[in-house]
């Protein structure tokens, strides 16, 4: 998604006038119930999966089902939906509260109230070998060339432990895996058992949304933060991180990453 | 700021257990006058300067002097501001409204209604030469070795057009830009004339707290998007971008960018 513009390049000494392509960035608004809830600035690609990924990691939906109605209005950049009959939006000021954990508890590394409900603690069995982890990524890439050119978006990929189901792109990191969440609502595909692949930083909040979409390994091509290396190991995830080459870093839960297939 | 941790790295098809730096991500709850106003994911480095920072772009202040009292809690993660007698902050719930611009104003590429109060149509009257423009991102680059190793954080400087004045760092790209903000705020340091170095992508929301922070040229080493590229039209801006070796691109307000000297 990107569009023609003219700009000036500056090349072995000297400016020149020439068309280049810029990539595309849009500001989608949501209302829910008639209620503004929230603005995504996003890369305008499956605008339904992005929405309901986001009410879902968000905690206003659990199920596709939950939704009466959705309409895009992609010319005035506007999302409506309507909840089933007797749902409601919690009061929304709360939802990015600060949330303060007991100190014996578990997932204190929590800092919003919103993911102490809705980020699950992993039961996963899947196991996933090294040669795999370095397919996976490479797949992912591969499939993600949409964009080159532009340059700097996020790809994610939902998958089993040697196949992709589903890539997504966006020039928001959240706004790829939300997309990716909807998808999986949408399709009704369980996600419990599959692998989530993604080209950007394992921040505390990538964390926190692969846990929201229920994953129980995460394969990326950079590296966690502390905190969400922390969250991982609360939260039963296995963080894999700097696949680069025919290497990786694994950063918690590393019995889930196998030298050869079982 | 990274921390020592325990992982497994896989290389040369063999395990081994080793420890890496990993990257510090720290939560900030900022309250201000004993009403919670947002929390703040970032490098635990420069608090008052972020804190004020935000505060300022966020149009809650625009002085250091509209701060009776600051404290930072770090233990805790918690920043306390005590706003002078008789400010107060605006309703909250309408900072990140949808802000819906007629069509023949200008700046109808905003999309929040905080911004439209806030950000800055340019008048700056600083020029630069392409030289300047490939030194100012080298001198950046140069000074941000902090952090090589766990690799990732956005970098960012305010420049005269040939002198780094002062650079921050930090996960969050926003964080950054807040810091540079919050500097200037605090050491009275006049921005107008200055120039802002980047090293992520020119977002939408980037492009506005540059015009926030009120400088006339952005340079990055990245690509703009199509929206930051017509908010810098707008107010008068001029976005550099993928500056690279010893070429870039001009994507708005070419006429502050020369060949040579004058």
């Amino acid at each position: 998604m990107s569009v023609k513009k003219p700009i000036v390049s500056f090349k072995n000494g000297a400016f020149q006038s020439i068309k280049d392509d810029i990539v595309t960035e849009f500001p989608l608004t949501i209302q829910v119930n008639g209620e503004e809830f929230a603005t995504m600035v996003c890369t305008p690609t499956h605008f339904d999966e992005m929405v309901i990924g986001f009410l879902a990691s968000e905690g206003v939906i659990r199920f596709r089902s939950d939704i009466k109605n959705i309409t895009i209005d992609e010319e005035r950049g506007f999302a409506y939906i309507d909840l089933v009959e007797g749902k409601t939006i919690n009061n929304q000021s709360d939802f990015s509260k600060r949330f303060i954990g007991s100190c014996c508890g578990k997932s204190r590394q929590f800092y919003f109230q919103n993911d102490v409900q809705t980020a699950k603690t992993s039961t996963s069995q899947t196991k996933i070998t090294a040669d795999h982890c370095i397919n996976l990524m490479r797949k992912m890439q591969e499939n993600s060339h949409v964009f080159k050119g532009t340059g700097g978006v996020h790809n994610a990929a939902i998958c089993t432990n040697n196949e992709m189901i589903v890539g997504r792109a966006d020039i928001g990191r959240h706004n790829a895996l939300d997309k990716l969440y909807g998808h999986c609502l949408l399709n009704k595909i369980p996600v419990r058992d599959k692998i989530l692949v993604f080209s950007g930083r394992i921040s505390s909040e990538v964390l926190t949304k692969a846990a929201k979409i229920g994953v129980g390994i995460v394969l990326s091509k950079s590296a966690p933060t502390d905190l969400a290396v922390q969250l991982a190991e609360d939260l039963n995830i296995t963080a894999v991180g700097f696949i680069r080459g025919n290497s990786f870093n694994v950063y918690s839960h590393p019995e889930r990453v196998l030298q050869t297939e079982q």
